[in-house]
């Protein structure tokens, strides 16, 4: 299969939001124009993001809303439900452990770890809170699919070492460290700080 | 100006921090290739995007670490501090307060709003909570530059309009819904989801 840039996969996110909306208002069949202004994206961007699926669409009447939107599940892997583990029930973890949408999309948080004895073994909104020293193990017991990682930086690195060891290849990384991984692992890091980066690009750049 | 896309200031803002880490080690040149090779990026599109700064950096000896940081700061308006707002201290907003290297990059929160009684006049975590029913005089008071926004997604187009009006031109968006603001203002959205979504894509379409 042709290899897409996170930057279309992202968008392709965007997308399927899009078409969720449309298919609850039932509308059928969207242009790559429409699909592009509520995105903010070029028609030819969309365009050229859709013809990853091949020839496709009508001219003049655009796409099929439903098809389209399955088509770009498949590609997500939004078609099934993923186990998923998340270390680290501090601030950033608890807030990720209540975040709805995961569930809708199908990441499905079954274990949670922590090092801090007075949140082992207790209840976390519903989840058993587990020893991070049983990492390995209960990692490959649980069949964990992709771990989402929320420790102080100074830990990080050994976690995804552990992680990695019990032969997850997902990591999602909340820990503002740089962080090594194999080859074929994809580690993929949110920065609260860079997102703000952006906003004050913009407001160190705009026209006055 | 020339006007950088998205993914280049994602890229400048990971360049900024393999940057102070070197900086942070004495070492005072960085080739293009190992500025690379630390983000996994191709060292053409290193030098692609360091050309934005105009000719710069020796042949065989790459670019001056201090001098390229300063550059990449400039341009990413870090080299002053941000009045920041944030509306919504549930688990995600909760969360961002403490979020520390928001501080370390200029980004200070100064002030909160909810709308939650039992919340409003309190003190969180060093902040008073205001009542978001003056967030168009607060924000305009404290001459908040940016606003973060993480209230339930049924009230953010709301907010968003009540921050709009404000003056405030840049937002970040946790809520995940879809929201519309003016030409002039920019939104940046966070979803956790899609953040997975980049794992599950992997996933789903690795080599098997």
């Amino acid at each position: 299969m042709r290899r897409i840039s996170e930057s279309t996969i992202s968008r392709l996110s965007l997308y399927y939001r899009t078409l969720e909306t449309l298919q609850r208002e039932n509308v059928t069949t969207i242009s790559s124009g429409e699909l592009a202004r509520s995105n903010k994206f070029t028609p030819a961007q969309v365009r050229k993001d859709l013809s990853f699926f091949g020839s496709f669409g009508t001219r003049g009447l655009g796409y099929p809303v439903s098809e389209l939107k399955d088509k770009i599940a498949s590609i997500l892997g939004l078609c099934k439900t993923w186990n998923v583990a998340l270390v680290g029930v501090g601030n950033v973890g608890s807030a990720l452990v209540s975040y709805k949408e995961f569930q809708r999309q199908g990441f499905i948080i079954k274990k949670i770890f922590d090092n801090d004895l007075r949140k082992i073994g207790k209840n976390h909104k519903g989840i058993l809170v587990s020893d991070v020293k049983n990492l390995n193990m209960e990692l490959k017991e649980n069949k964990i699919e992709m771990v989402i990682i929320a420790v102080p930086s100074s830990e990080a690195q050994k976690v995804v070492d552990e992680v990695v060891g019990a032969g997850v290849r997902t990591i999602l990384n909340f820990a503002t460290t740089n962080l090594k991984v194999p080859e074929n692992v994809v580690l993929r890091s949110v920065n609260m700080a860079m997102e703000l980066e952006h906003l004050s690009y913009a407001l160190a750049n705009q026209k006055r």
